[in-house]
């Protein structure tokens, strides 16, 4: 079971745009499609926020009518949320159109929007944007989704599935409102492996809930977001349909990878951030506690200051653990901080600061915490928080 | 039952200092103490941060044991939390040096501490600094509690019980680490009232729920804070013993009303604050969701960040209140923004972008928000994330 990440590429089949069709304020790509030659199995996550958009409904529906994709239209800039019955309108005519378009039923399209809440989307620019796309195999459509991203984020593996090389590409947007609860963000994960549409989808949420699910920036779960997986089998390897299949295994681990790098890039790209921060805690009682603690630590602002300013704050760490239920032994608690221990059993341990200090200033800071109430671990990853983040949204509406 | 506000005096029989003895590297008051001149009944709340501080604990230990207080020794600078025993030995050190130079059991003595987590108190400085206590009537010990907060916080009302005038006087600290789920933050109430101690317990429990454990500033849940009530019963009105005492509502209105104060001079005061925010939920399916979505609602960092900015951006409020599982009637949803309609029936209201943002200049933003799934309310209250805040926080340590 080798998975090999390679630089991005398409898999077999697949072909993207990113055009530009003015729909925000700023000078960037903002629509887009993706698109399989063939019809391919599909799954998704959606967003636990009560108030669904309408294209993230949409899209749950169509995928769950019979696990199938075959073009994804995204847009930035307006989500389509908060938009009443129009709103919903809107979402099924993107729909509509890219099918016939592309000469597909309505019913293998899927559509995903991100950006400002409560805006309706201009239609006009909708229908002209669908009429210029193109199939092409650049990189436009990784473009076209971001928003307060500061640049595109995509990964890529291969796997070798009954003797036949599958290829894996992920890209996402996602840098503020992120804390989901189940993706809050837009993900789309391409694959040219064979795999029914049903395992497909057990296998993504499996890999969701420790991947995007365990990162956070600022702890708000937004209205909009989904990760979506199609896998259009022109890899030709025996089509996956359980999960005790030989190669299963490899595949899952394959896809795993890949929503966990686009997920540590989301973090890393956090709206502001200087610093991606990794939690990593075992001792935990369970899975779930261990996650808890991680993405507690990792979404404390007080921590994420500290981070920030490069301050070796544990207090701020072992306060964050208290402050959840986890079943935590008080008196046997560990925190390392980039390598130095700073508190065994409770209880600081001398350190020199300066040294501290310099391996704060690392692009990357990780806390390792021991619970010591049992054997499970748990991830989590964040960004600090910073005056950027704070600017960038202080002056989102204008 | 009338409840006066009054400017700020102690009750019949209480003393206090401050001094400054040199625990932190501000030049400010550090240390002090409060005193009735009888024995007080008394009660607490006390974090519930699995990391209970030594001085917490022992405060909790101390009240539970017969609900009696004389005297509360405090600190600032130094938290005394996760320092093991020779942490819980300080502060019963410091109980039994302020019981011996009042001449009163240690059992009356109730010990406080505020500040930098995992550092243990200089014993030397603490002990020279009981020795100087004296019994003044001014209010030094309001000014020893604080630490980031930039100044102090006091309420005071007179209410009239059984013919006699009692008087309620509060103070409080608390900037940062502050989310109670009990009590995050130093706060402490002495009144002249006769009411028994299981009583007042009683009353101070109902009150924290609705004021302190109602305001949010960033989240974080601290080691070490309590509130605390010690009522001496010097106002020689009848002594209440039963929540079925003719005056029994007035004097527990009277408290409230010093607990909402505090509470909301701690939410204005926040670390880096320029605006206090209040959210009122109607609509709500029951109390508790009420209260839980309005918390919701002014912790949201998005929400706050936008509030700094002046930003009327309702997609932020209506998100928050998606995120949370409370009963919403997803299509009846109604936001006000100090005073101006912006979502009804859970779509855009057409506003004056400008008349919005002026009307966010001031210094307290009103969030009024209907859910239409009850008739249930909830009320909580926050400040602005800001610049300032991620200044202060990143640079504590140093």
């Amino acid at each position: 079971m080798t998975v090999t990440t390679i630089d991005f590429q398409w898999p077999a089949g697949f072909y993207n745009d990113g055009i530009e069709i003015g729909l925000g304020t700023v000078d960037k790509k903002d629509f887009g499609y993706l698109f399989s030659e063939v019809p391919a199995t599909a799954a998704g996550t959606y967003t636990t926020n009560q108030f669904q958009a309408a294209p993230t409904k949409l899209t749950k529906n169509t995928i769950n009518h019979n696990h199938h994709l075959q073009a994804v239209v995204v847009n930035s800039a307006i989500a389509n949320s908060c938009t009443g019955v129009q709103g919903e309108q809107d979402a099924q005519t993107e729909q509509q159109l890219l099918g016939e378009k592309l000469g597909i039923s309505p019913d293998l399209v899927g559509v995903a929007s991100t950006g400002l809440i409560g805006a309706p989307l201009p239609m006009d620019k909708i229908k002209a944007g669908i009429a210029q796309l193109q199939p092409a195999t650049d990189d436009g459509v990784t473009q076209a989704v971001l928003t307060t991203d500061t640049h595109a984020k995509k990964a890529c593996v291969q796997v070798e599935l009954d003797g036949q090389t599958v290829t894996i590409a992920g890209f996402c947007k996602g840098s503020g409102m992120i804390h989901p609860k189940m993706a809050t963000m837009l993900g789309f994960v391409t694959t040219d492996a064979a795999i029914d549409g049903e395992l497909l989808q057990h296998t993504l949420s499996t890999g969701v809930d420790t991947t995007f699910n365990q990162i956070t920036v600022d702890g708000d779960t937004s209205t909009n977001d989904m990760v979506v997986v199609m896998a259009n089998g022109l890899a030709k390897n025996a089509e996956l349909t359980s999960t005790t299949d030989a190669d299963y295994a490899a595949f899952a681990e394959a896809l795993h990878v890949v929503l966990g790098e686009l997920a540590k890039q989301i973090a890393a790209d956090g709206e502001g951030a200087t610093k991606l921060v990794e939690c990593n805690v075992s001792g935990a009682f369970n899975d779930q506690e261990g996650q808890q603690v991680a993405k507690a630590i990792v979404g404390s602002n007080l921590v994420k200051a500290a981070i920030f300013g490069q301050d070796p704050n544990w207090g701020r760490i072992i306060s964050t653990i208290g402050a959840t239920d986890a079943h935590v032994d008080i008196d046997h608690v560990s925190i390392t901080l980039n390598g130095i221990l700073m508190v065994q059993d409770s209880l600081a341990v001398p350190f020199d600061l300066d040294t501290a200090v310099d391996a704060m200033k690392e692009n990357q800071v990780t806390i390792d915490v021991t619970l010591n109430s049992g054997n499970a671990t748990g991830q989590a990853w964040g960004c600090d928080l910073t005056y950027n983040y704070v600017k960038i949204n202080a002056s989102y509406h204008t």
